[in-house]
Formats: structure tokens, C-alpha cells, sequence
């Protein structure tokens, strides 16, 4: 008999959501969580809270053992190097662009450091704009100053 | 005689900063920009309006061809297909590891479309927090809907 | 019991396609879009309208399930960085040699942007030409140009 | 002494160009070919007609040696597998999407074969529309069907 | 119920060439072909003329489903961008080491363009000689010459 | 002092067949060898057998120090993976596309073997043809049959 | 029903020398071939002459259809362009370091030329030493030529 | 004043080489090293013992300075993946296609463990041989057992 | 039938640590090794000495055939030359920062030569901070001095 | 007139550290830093507070300009993704073989989360071992769990 995996339960939710018409916006509030953690955590991308895993597998019916795989550590994985999607590629992108931009100016606002993408959060939102609606990303990193020693 | 490059320009600016004893946001100030959209047309990375360019050149007596130079548009190539500095690798980790959710929701809030990384905007501001100050990055971008014809 | 899935669906209309003995072009007029798109969209790379998913499906007498499916954001995916088909190679080697010239051409005609490949459509024709017929293909894409902020 | 390369025209061109005020256009005018094409072997990436090499020359005012650096077969290199500039990255990214849709209708329109890269021409224009001015891009290639033996 | 692919049809031809004490060399006679393009034909990357692909149905005892599958309009994939079979990276190495003189002699005979690889055939011959046999491989494709519009 | 060396000899071959208005077929009539040979090792993709490179010495009046540079074993370089000129290229999608069918053919006339890339040779021609002339490309090697021990 | 693979038959030869406990080295013996080429062929990246195909077959007591596989040519494939296990890594490092060394040693010796890897055969061998047994690797290869032509 | 390379070094010592009409095995033995070491060493590949650098920088005339940058340990690198010249890929083709069974052949011998690539040392030699005469490359290295603890 | 292989033993042993509610603390100390290397074992990535492979197979209840497989000679491979998971990827960071000092300070303190990477242990321990815990990492390697010769 | 460079630093630190004879922990211990970050910040990959960077300008007799350049914060660049230098590579196989283990043991016995790689620090020391000297690499990384929101 082969274990439950994090693959499994991420088919188990996006079946039970699309049975259920739901959105992600609304099986996140259903556990008290953001909507970024929570697709991010049923992806197999982050590790659910056992509190949390539970009251998911609760809402959206899933086996119990699903709960204990969902609070296990993922092994973040991505194999496009490179992303294709165009949706994602933009933020590859940006990231091409602006990347030194960035780096000047946490430097100048902080020292020698970086902004963590552990001690993280972030945020989508859709922001009304007469000349068309704009998608806004905000994301929140403590900052890390370099050791010396 | 060759002509002047962006990149020589991107030298004079770094020079007249470091003997001004200047910070990008107090250049950004003088040419009343952002300090993201400043530092990366300096960078030679974006083209300044022909206005702003002409500002930048007397806030920081550059020679006059250099107004036109920073007016002009930009080939945008980054080396590093994986950024191997720290600070620019996390960036390249959170679309890695959000990529996909980004795309989720914004699917989720928009319909099937993309961020456009063209009509885009972006700051960085340094959040006060009692267990260690925060960078917060803002990105805005238009939603660009996908045709179909 | 696992959910369809666009390469399930791809594979059905395939199927339908090579029994009723149509063509692409044919498909697309059943529906009344475009042969470009409707080739694309039934490949999985892009999203059908609702209404033209069910139009679809009930043109090539598709499961009911399927029309939910073509109307679902794909994520665009290509394994190949370089294409190896010669067919596809050849347009790989036009953006090659005249990437440049596309970007100078595009900036002197509207200033510093690009042409968006999401509010985009594309047409193949075939036109006759006595030393041997030629292929057209004409792209249309939204001038996009960048911010400044 | 060293030979005048490719390189060197170039940048003499657009050295020319600048202090001309000239666009592309109407460089291209002069010699009666079309601004793609001009472009493109202005840039080292096409050989000029002898004729159009020496016609370049003088319109320009270049030193006599550079028609017949002009006028040289170029060997055409790029080196960014997936180029950067958003501009051109948006054409990668159509071939991407749509290359196996171009090469499906390809060969429904035509038989088992390509669209020629080389026995081919491309015009780029501006169409206005209502809701933002639009880039078309027209290709035109023989098409060559497989030899079989 | 799948359909029948080229894999399938290719690990056919295979297992009958086997029972049958085949050579390539002779189910090309059979057919009136060339070795050369039966092998890559059978092989699923090039398309049989489908008087062909009914012949060699027959001749090899092939299902009738066989006949249209092999008249299909393959995409010719390799995996391995340099491939690692010694014999196969022999003509790699030829292409690198001899590739800038192919391209000088083309030039210098016909004029700036390329030898088809499309309107192309090839032979594969074994010719004594008293040091040990020679495999002479013999090309001609079509020139063509690079349009200037 | 430095070295002459094989990238400086070359640039004085192209400077001098330029001057004299001479074709790689005409210089390899000069000293006796095929056009292809003299061109690739023109290039310092090969050694001149001694008498050769006085003979091409004298025959392009270059200074004496380049014959013995000219006789010198190259180390062969080529720094595109995947050769991107067109002309190149052509034959790079050759070997991909029928290196397996080259590999089934040599075994089929041969044995288990190759051929050799070093033991080679290859002539390049012009043939006319009604509907177009066409390249002709020979390559001849030793075949090579693995050891087994 | 599926032909037998050269994979299958490798599968069967662990299977088989597993259960009888042998060595490499012992089965190399039954057949009176080197312990390198009877690894190097069972693992199905060389060919067995029929005789000792039939040889191994009868000595495993394998399925009689085993022979003709062992005896068919095999596509030599490795997938890792640098391998990862520190044994096969270190002679990488190897052919890194020395590489350049080897060439120009083999050229002081020979000639423009280099050692074959067809016509070639390789001991490995445990030599004891009183500062811990070292591994002694014996490589023979024809030496080649360059031809002039 | 920048300091002497160990590039500068070996272009002394190309140059001296050249002049005196030495061979490597001739400086070899002149310093009492194999002509492996002492040809690596030269290119900057490997770190002279003091007392071998002071020799080698006599013998061939070289700057006081020379012996220690000769004695120097060096970073090594090499560029390319797969060596291009065929004199060294066949070296990297026997690594591919045998080196599964230099493993496999050390593990029968001495246990889990590789072959070091440190403590090694390595012969190049010419063997007669009737049909044609062979290289010979001997390699030595200490077995060094996985530690388990 | 097909034999028990490494990945295979993997899974059983993840199955009853998760069934036990095992550490691999607790793993380790049920057969007196350490974590780091037990984990490793078990993985695949090692081998255990057999005694320790019995005591292991006990341990967890693990059919016997394990006993054996434990004990195999693996061969070592990671598919991802750059780790993506976050954990991973800062030792890779770690590495491409101060690869050149550990370099530097190993020669500095010992002479030309490395780490063995073989004859090698790590410990891995938790340390209490009052500004937050921290991770140790201790690694041991035998000093190995290039060998001249 | 160009700017100081980091590199130009590194120079005049490498040339000042021969001259006067000293090693790397001289040189730390003069400025009271650990030889580790000591090397690292001189090769430019740190940036040194502002008071050893003063230090270090006086006690090895650099410009004073240099004080300012080694204070300010690094862009982090290394170019090759695999490294090759052994004493390098070896830290490097290290991650391979052990990253999944290192990973494993860090959530074991802390959670979710990573050793940083920016609050980090670690030391290089040699241990005298009977059976040959031991390089002992200890790192020290502050635990950082990761966020859910």
C-alpha cells in the first residue's frame, strides 16, 4: 500500500473545489488564512499548520489522512528554469528588469542585506482603474542584514 | 569619434552621486520620479521621458549629450538567467514558489489574463516592526485580458 | 475517479477530427472563430470562451465535461527552448535575426513599448505566386508602451 | 592596419543617423528597400545588393571600403537563446504558443513542409484603432514542401 | 480507444523487419524508395507519399490503420541537443568543425543563401578501397538564395 | 614581444585574398588541395602539412613566421552549441534529423562502427539544375569498427 | 507483443548474476572477454560478436531470443552532460584538467591527430601499495591522422 | 605595476619552448618530471614544488619571478562542458559510455568508493603496433573508501 | 519478477518511520550511526556497511531482501544542477559565496590540495540563541595533497 | 577619470599581501575579523563595516579611496553554475549528496524553514589526525521558519 502523497491531495482539493464551485478567495476564508498561503500551501508549496490542515481537510470533506500530508515540509521543486506561461514569465521579468533596482534600494533603505522570502507574506488584489483595472502585488519580507564576524 | 553609451552614462551618474554624497531617492526627489523608475533608467534600463532626462542631466551636471542618451529606449538584457546575488535571488525564488498562485489568482480575480510588466509600476518602502523592520514591495500592473478572435 | 484534462480533450477532438474528416479550418467555422485560435485553444493553449466550449463539443459530439475544460486558463507550456521541427524552427530563426529590427521599427513608429502577444491575433493564408505559392501570416498585437512613474 | 568589419559600418550608420535626425524609414527610402530589410542589413544581419550598398554609402556619407563591407555575406549571430527585451521576448513567446498551430496550418493549407526563412520578406505598420493603436506584423515565405526520395 | 501513433507504427516495422530477415536496404527496393528516406520515414520523421505508405503496408503486413498514420505530417523531435552516439556525433563534429566552410564555399559559389534541408536528398554508400572501406554520404539540396525586399 | 598566432595569420589570409581579389578556390588551385581543406585550415580549424603552408606562405606573400603557424595542430573551438546562421544551421537540423537513420545505414552496410570524422574528407559543388541548382556536398570517412576485448 | 529490449536483457543479466553470486570479473571469464567490455556490453552500450552473445546467454542460462539483442548494435546514450556520482565525476575532472595535456602530448608523439575511442580497449586493475591500493585505469586507442586532402 | 599571471608565465614559456626547438618530454626531463605533470603545470593547471619551479625557470631562461608564480596553487577551470576538440572529446566520450563501468569495476575490486583524482598520476606513451601504432594512457590513482560513521 | 531496488526500500523505510512515529534521530540511534549519515543511507544516497543494513532492516521491520539492497553500491545522482527548494539551494548560495575562501584557506593552511568529499563526515545540531536558534553544521574531511610527479 | 573599483581593490590587496609576506589569518587578525570573512570581503564578495574597512586600508598601506570601496555593498557574481576547481567542486558534491539530508535533519529538528545564509557565519581549521590531517568546515546559520499567513 502506497502512501498518500502531496500530489494526491492537491487532485483531492481541486477536484472538491470545482464540485463545490468554489474559489480559492472563498476556501481560504473558510480556514481563516490568506488566499496566497492557502493555494500556495494545497499546491504543495508550503507547509499547512497542523491547526489549519485540519480544518481544511474538514471543510472541503477530504480523507483524514489527507491533514497530516498537508502539514508535512514540501520540497519546493520548479522545473521551467525559465517560466513559459506569459502570466508568470511577466514576473520573471520584472524580476530580469528590476532585480538591481531592488538590490540599490533595500540597500540604501537598510544596509548590506536582503529582504527574506521565508519570514514572508504577500498579497493580490484587484485595484479599479478607469483606463482598466490593475492587478496589485504587495509583498512583505523582513529584513536581513548581512553577518560579519 | 565614438558616441556616447548608456553605459558611459550610467558611470557619470554613479561618479556625480558618490562625490554629491547622494542617495536615489534624493535624485529621484530633484526630478520628481520614483526612486524604482529612477534608478533603473540610470541603470540604462528604462528611457526617461525627454523632460525628466533633461532634469537629471542639470540636477547632476552631466554633459548635455547625455539627455538624449538617457532618453533613448533600451535593449534590457540581464546575464544571469538564475540571479546569483542573495538579494536578487530571492525575488527569482518568490516567483519561482508563487508563480503559480499568482497566476491562480489572478485568474481567480480577473479572468484568463496577465499582469502586464509594461504598464507597471513599483515601490519599495522600509516597514517599522518590533521583531525586525520589513521591506514592503507594491507592484502594479494592468490586467491584459488574453484575446480571442 | 480522476478528472479530464485538456490533453484528455485534445485527444478526443483528434479523434473526432481525423473520423469526421475535417479540417481545421472547418472546425473553426463550425464555431465561427478564427482557424489560429481554434487550433490553439483545442492544443490546450488557450481558454475557450464558454459559449464557444460548448459550441465545440457539440459540433465534434465531445462529453458534456469537455466544454467546462476548453473553457479552463491553461498554463502555456513549451519543453523545447529551441524548437527542433524545421517548420517551427523557422519562425524560432526569424525572431532571431530580426528580433532587432522588430524592436527598432516598433520604437520608431510609436515610441519606447512593445507589441503585447496577449491582446494579439494572428492569420495564416495562402497566397499563389507563380515561382511557388507563399505562406502569410500576419500578427496584429495592442502597442503597449512602458511606464514611467 | 585592420579591416573594416560589420561592426564598424554599423556604428558609423548610426552615428550618421543620429546626427542626420534620420529614422529608419526614411534611410530606407533613399534606397528604395524596405525599412525591415534596410534595418536588418544596417545591423550586419542581411547583405546588402551591391547596388544598395554603394546607394547607402553615399546617402549617408560613408567612406567608399564600407559598400563592400555592406555588400558581404554576414554570419548571422545571436546570443541570447531566449532573448530578454520584453520586445523581442514577446515574439519568442508567440512562436512558443503558436508555433505548433502555424505549423498545423501549414500543412492543412499546403502539405508536409515550412514556410521558407530565407526566400522571405516581413513589413511592420501601425494600425490605428479606437482602443490603442495597434503594430502589424506581415510575413510572407515560399513554401517549401519535403523532398521525398 | 487510443489512437494508432507513428511510435506505434515504427516499433511495427521493426519487429517485422526482424521476422522477416530484413535490410533497410531491401524494404526500400521493395517499395521503390531510398534507403535513406525509408529508414527516416519508418523511423516517424518524415511523411510517406501515401501510395508509398500503402505499399509498405503491404509489403510488411502492417494493419490497414497503419498506411494513414505513416502519410501523417510527422514533428521531428531530437532530445539531445549534442547527441552522445558516436556515430551520430561524428556529423555533429563535422558540422562544427567544417560548418564555416560550408557556409564560405556555398557562398562563393552561388551567393548569399543556404543549401535547402528540405528540397533535399541523400545517399549513404559503401566504396572499397585497400586501407579499410570508406562510408561516402553524398547531400544535394537546393540553394536558395536569401530574398532582399 | 607576443606570438603570431593562428587567429592573426587568418585575419592576414582574409586581408590578403581580399586585396587580390582571389576566391578559396583559387588559392587551394595555388597550392595544390581542395577548396575545402585550404578554407578550414585558412580558418585554424586545421593544420597545413608543412610543404603546404610554405607553399600558401609564399603564394599570399605573407610574412615567413606564418607557415610555421599555419603547420601547428589547432585546438578546434566552436562556441555555439546549436550553430544559429541559417546556412550552418541547415546542417546542424540534417544531423538531427537523420542521424539516426545515417547510424542504421552504416550499420546495415558496415557492421557495428563509424564513421570517422578524422580520416575524412569532403568536396563541395554546384550543380545545375532545371528548377534550381542545387549543393552538392561528399563526405568521405573511414569506417571504424569498435573493438571488442 | 513486444520485442525483448536491451534494457529487459540487462535487467536479466543483474537478476541472474545476483542469484548465482558472480562477479564481473567471473562471468567475463565464462566468455573469455575483458571484465571492461562484458560490463560495458551487458549494461547494453556495446554489441556482443554473436558467438559471445551466445556464450553469455547459455552461461546465465537466459532466454534464448537474449542472444540476438546482446548482439544488436546499441544507440550509446548518457543523459547527465556532467555525471554526479563521484566515481564516474572524478575521471570528468579528469579529462577537464588534463584534456589539454593529453592532446599535446599525443601531438608531440604522433602527430596532428588523436586516440580513437572505437578502435580502443581499457584495463582496470587493483595494484596494492603500502600507502593504501591505488586503481591503475590502461587505455590503448589506434592513433588517427588528420587527413589533408 | 600589476603582478606576473600564471598566464604570462606560460606564454614565457610557449615562447622559450618555441625558440629552443624543445619538446615537452625534452623540458620534462630536464626538471626530472613526466612530461604529463610538467606540460600541466606549464599551462597553469597544476602548482610547481618550489624546487621544480626554480629548476624550470632556469632551464628555460624565464624571469626570477616566474618560479613563484609557477609554485602557486592555481583555480582550475575549463570552459566548455563537452570539450569541442576531438582530441579531447573522445576522451569525454569514453567517461560517458564507459564510465558506469569504471565504477562498477572499482566497486568489485575495492568496495564503495571511487578512484581519486588527487593523489594520481598519469603516463602517455607510443606503442608499436603492426596495423597502426596506439596511444597508450596509463592513470593511477588512490582508492579511497566511502567513510561511514 | 522484478527485483527490490534502492527506491523501493526508500519507501518502506518512510512508510514504517511514519507508522513508528520515528525520528531520524531515533533511526540512527537504534543502530549506533550517525543522523546525517543514516538519513543518507536510507535515501539512497549511501551505502550501509552490512551489519549496520541487517540492524536497520530489524530495526523497522523491513523484509529481508533490504538487508541487502541497504548495503548496495549506489550510484549518486541529483537532477537539479542549481536546487530549487529554498533549504537546499543556501548551501548551493553558501558554496558560490565562499567557495574561493574555503579554497583559499585550505591551501593557506595544508598546501595545493582539497577536502576529501569521501573520507567525509557531518554533524548537524541545533544551538540555542536568545536572538533565535541556530543550525550548525560541522563537516570533517581528510586533507588530500595534489600528488606531482 | 574612472572610479576605484572593487577589483582594482582586490589587486592591491593581493600585491600588498605578497610583498609583505602575510597570510590570510595574519591579515584577519590584524583587523580582528575571522580569516573567512577577512578573505571573502577583500575578494569583493562582503561589503566590511566601515571601521574595518579603515583598518584594513591602513595596516596593508592601500589609498585611502580604497576604505570607501571595500564598505560598499557587493553585487555577488559566480559565473560558473557548476564549479570547477576540485577543491570547489568537492563543497559543491557535498549539497548534492547531502542537501536532501541537511534539509531533512533541519526540519527535524526545528520545523519548517532554512538555516540562513545571511546571518550566517563559519570557520575553516585544520585538525591533526593520525591517519592524515582533517579540514574542518563549521558553519553557523540562524534558523528561519517559514512564515503562513
Amino acid at each position: 500500500m502506497t502512501e498518500m502523497t502531496k500530489e494526491d491531495v492537491t487532485a483531492m482539493i481541486l477536484s472538491a473545489k470545482k464540485q463545490a464551485g468554489l474559489t480559492w478567495e472563498g476556501i481560504a476564508e473558510k480556514i481563516d488564512m490568506s488566499p496566497v498561503w492557502t493555494h500556495s500551501a494545497c499546491m504543495g508549496m508550503n507547509a499547512f499548520p497542523p491547526a489549519k490542515a485540519e480544518a481544511l481537510t474538514k471543510a472541503l470533506g477530504l480523507p483524514q489522512e489527507a491533514a497530516s500530508v498537508l502539514a508535512e515540509s514540501p520540497t519546493k521543486i520548479w522545473e521551467q528554469t525559465v517560466p513559459t506561461d506569459p502570466c508568470i514569465y511577466r514576473f520573471y521579468e520584472i524580476v530580469g528588469v528590476y532585480g538591481p533596482t531592488l538590490k540599490a534600494l533595500i540597500q540604501e533603505k537598510f544596509g548590506d542585506g536582503i529582504m527574506s522570502a521565508i519570514d514572508f507574506d504577500m498579497q493580490v488584489t484587484r485595484v479599479e482603474h478607469p483606463k482598466g483595472d490593475r492587478v496589485k502585488v504587495e509583498m512583505s519580507g523582513k529584513y536581513l542584514g548581512y553577518n560579519s564576524w
